[in-house]
């Protein structure tokens, strides 16, 4: 066998399975050795950004690494906004990136470029492999850095001559060592801080939005009334029916100030202090008042659950009933003229059960956390880097890791425009996705930034580059001409019948809605 | 004024007056100035790929830099392949590339990333400008830096606080140093290699290929009888009648050693040495016969023009009449089924006077150079850098730069989908384009890759990775979803009606060309 072989057998045998792919010439080895080894579904993007966004979102939800397939360094840069994302929320990836041939390099034919350097920014680790004798090995050790916790992007680096020369055989990646508990100095100062008198709240991140941690953070709050927060941007938060509720730092800088005022005590699980998105003139960077006292009880690739546990069980909170656990309260659906309140009651009241929220809704999805509250039981997904681009390539890896859940991508047209080439492998993966993009024309969110900086009168040039009108984009369109079943509404009856068809469809369909 | 404006005032000042953007929050005090500074173009993109790729295609034709506008290290990363094109072209860039403001970069908040590393791979020159008072004079050296010879990526990173803070006037760009004279011994090394009796050809590049280089190169091979080549990927290349012709080295490496086999003396006149794509197994990476001398007479940066002047000189070449100057002769418009061969044969009868041709139509434009030779007089823009997603933002920006000029954009479908979003620009900006994608379905080149690097039976798996069908794109539905007035055509005299509205229309057209 090549070195091709050799890795693609290494992926496939430590449970890399699908692989997301943009390849060219360096990478033919690796495509020709998809035929030769069983068991890697491979997925095709038209633009590597797609395929990257897609390892995220596959790895949120099947909590195992996928792996990309990249061209060179050009095509590595055009994944690298997901990468990123991806990153941000510590999804694990294993990026293979060919590379030319390694005597090819010094002639600096037209695609060479400094592919190390380019990697460097968005990976956790980079691995170059400069023999196919050694490329088992270093696919192994890829896949163990990307599995562990809390899961990171693992970049490596295959020259073409790697992947076509003589190889041994596949390697086995080592299991990642297990999460660190957390010192108990940190559990009891937690305690303390939650026993002070003081107001106190947790701020959840990470594996804490989910499953027995999320319950336990919601015994500790009955049991001592503290708050519970989430980042403003969540990985992937379990909400719904039956789930403990949370309450996401908002992304406008003076709502988080006014949120966080009150607090004396906070208690960092599996996240970093809070801090506003952008810095603005005149206003502070971080959001707890300053008298807060900022306690990190886990990081985020620490044993999360077993902190939560022990935080639990210090403050004698094991056996309370979980506080704030919604119970089902689907809203009637809603009647009247459109607008971005209804369309979440509309959102909350058609959500089907398990079902996979994708939000990239940026301004227009603001509303929708508090309908969907005491809706089924969902997951959330949001871009924890904040590179638009996020949310369609999310959808199309959170898809292909839960095939019996309906994804929903809410997705805004401004940041849907970057990576739109998703559509297409939506369509040829026949995934079941129902993509809401919410057309109201402009990069909306920097009409309040131009505000947040202190630009108070921008002039027609400024409001010109915040625009997408001129031409309107055919959102429907752009989505039929992709293969993708689609539908324009500019009501909320529309708008309803939109959801609940693509809702009963298995596969994907597409609403552009008109706002 | 603050610092954006200072920063503004200096690139309008210093005749930086277009600017390609695509803001976020971190630039949105430098959108604000362009209403307070007269003079400055700006142009949205909806993803950063058109803008570095028009700001690539706007200095070829402009000689001169524009200016792109880019969101942190994502936004940067999203342009980053069509710098690498522009790079490898040597096209003056100035990239302002906004970043968090100097104090909230150390909390790592969601959009931070190592920025100044991102920068790094793709740019010639890096500036990090950490205070409003220092603001212009960066903007002046990066202005100075991106239009010194041969043309350079300058990248200059804007913190918010630099741009929002107070700031003085602002600075003029220093006039860049003139492109370097080459030494004499270079000069009688190269005549001397002409005049060897040894089979011997000048290979273009830069400058070389146009205006009074071309001339010059023309008189010597007149006189001396050598070849005249040029690099496979040419940044600009006048040719069609009244020009001299040169022949572009083949992309098929068996093809580029054949025609290189029986030469004994190449000079390199602003290239280096002619190298395969890519390297392939048991072939070699460097195209001339072993036996062969390579004589440098001039770097891409240096006065080609002089180099080439004083060589003819050398060789008493001045008063010839150039060698292979093309005569018009268009050839007759092609009847019969629609074939690639016919296609560039009604692209060489209907080509008008001065058109930009802007050529990313990879496999399938294999064969329009030699119709086309000898068409009306014309500009050839290729990518120099390989990396694919540069055609239709290279065109948007050439037509920038020459709004009295048609240009015509041949695109692939594989290609073409990288940036797709080229086509809202150039609806929105109107621009003089006709953009013909020829839709073969698929990545083809890679078919043929797959055969070069050794892989003889590509399985069901590998053949899906490499075509863009199931389902079909509707390319013409993503035209005019974007406001671009399109048509698909299927045969040749549909094709011919197509081109012909579109030429005698000013503003946006699109074929959908099927083969």
């Amino acid at each position: 066998m090549n070195g091709a072989e050799s890795l693609v057998r290494t992926l496939v045998d430590s449970k890399v399975d699908v692989c997301f792919t943009n390849p060219g010439t360096s990478e033919m080895h690796f495509v020709a050795a998809l035929d030769r080894v069983p068991g890697m579904r491979c997925v095709l993007g038209l633009f590597e950004g797609v395929a990257t966004g897609a390892a995220d979102g596959y790895y949120r939800m099947a909590q195992r690494p996928a792996a990309t397939l990249l061209h060179l360094g050009p095509g590595l840069a055009n994944g690298m906004a997901n990468l990123h994302n991806a990153k941000k929320a510590h999804s694990g990836i294993v990026n293979i990136v060919g590379d030319h041939a390694v005597e090819h390099l010094k002639h600096n034919a037209p695609l060479t470029s400094d592919l190390d350097t380019v990697a460097v920014p968005m990976s956790d680790v980079v691995i170059r492999s400069n023999s196919s004798r050694l490329i088992a090995a270093d696919g192994a050790r890829a896949v163990t850095a990307a599995r562990t916790a809390p899961g990171r992007i693992a970049t490596l680096i295959l020259p073409a001559d790697t992947a076509w020369n003589d190889a041994d055989a596949p390697a086995l990646a080592e299991e990642p060592p297990p999460r660190p508990a957390v010192e108990s100095s940190a559990i009891s100062a937690a305690a303390d801080a939650l026993r002070s008198g003081r107001k106190a709240a947790l701020l959840l991140g990470g594996v804490a939005l989910r499953g027995k941690a999320l319950e336990l953070a919601g015994r500790i709050a009955a049991k001592t009334g503290c708050s519970l927060f989430a980042e403003g941007l969540v990985a992937r938060l379990e909400r719904g029916a039956g789930r403990v509720k949370v309450t996401r730092l908002p992304y406008p800088v003076d709502q988080a100030l006014a949120l966080l005022k009150p607090y004396g005590e906070l208690i960092l699980v599996g996240t970093q202090p809070p801090v506003s998105f952008f810095a603005y003139p005149d206003k502070p960077s971080v959001t707890t008042p300053p008298d807060c006292n900022i306690n990190r009880l886990a990081q985020i690739g620490d044993d999360i659950e077993g902190a939560l546990r022990a935080l639990a069980e210090a403050v004698d909170a094991l056996g309370a009933a979980p506080a704030n656990v919604a119970t089902l309260d689907r809203p009637a659906l809603p009647t009247g003229a459109m607008n971005l309140e209804n369309i979440g009651q509309a959102l909350a009241a058609l959500l089907p059960e398990q079902a996979i929220v994708v939000d990239e809704a940026v301004t227009s999805g603001r509303g929708f956390p508090v309908p969907t509250a005491t809706a089924a039981p969902h997951d959330w997904l949001s871009s924890r880097g904040g590179s638009i681009g996020f949310g369609l390539p999310c959808a199309v890896g959170a898809a292909i890791a839960c095939p019996d859940r309906k994804v929903i991508c809410l997705e805004g047209d401004g940041s849907g425009m970057y990576t739109v080439q998703s559509l297409w492998t939506m369509a040829r993966e026949s995934l079941d996705i129902l993509v809401l993009v919410f057309a109201n024309r402009g990069y909306q969110i920097l009409r309040g930034e131009l505000q947040g900086v202190g630009v108070s009168d921008p002039g027609p040039n400024a409001l010109r580059m915040l625009t997408v009108d001129q031409p309107v984009i055919d959102w429907a369109a752009l989505a039929r001409a992709q293969g993708v079943d689609a539908t324009r509404v500019t009501d909320l009856a529309g708008l309803i019948d939109a959801i609940r068809r693509g809702l009963s469809t298995k596969g994907p369909s597409f609403v552009e809605v008109v706002i």
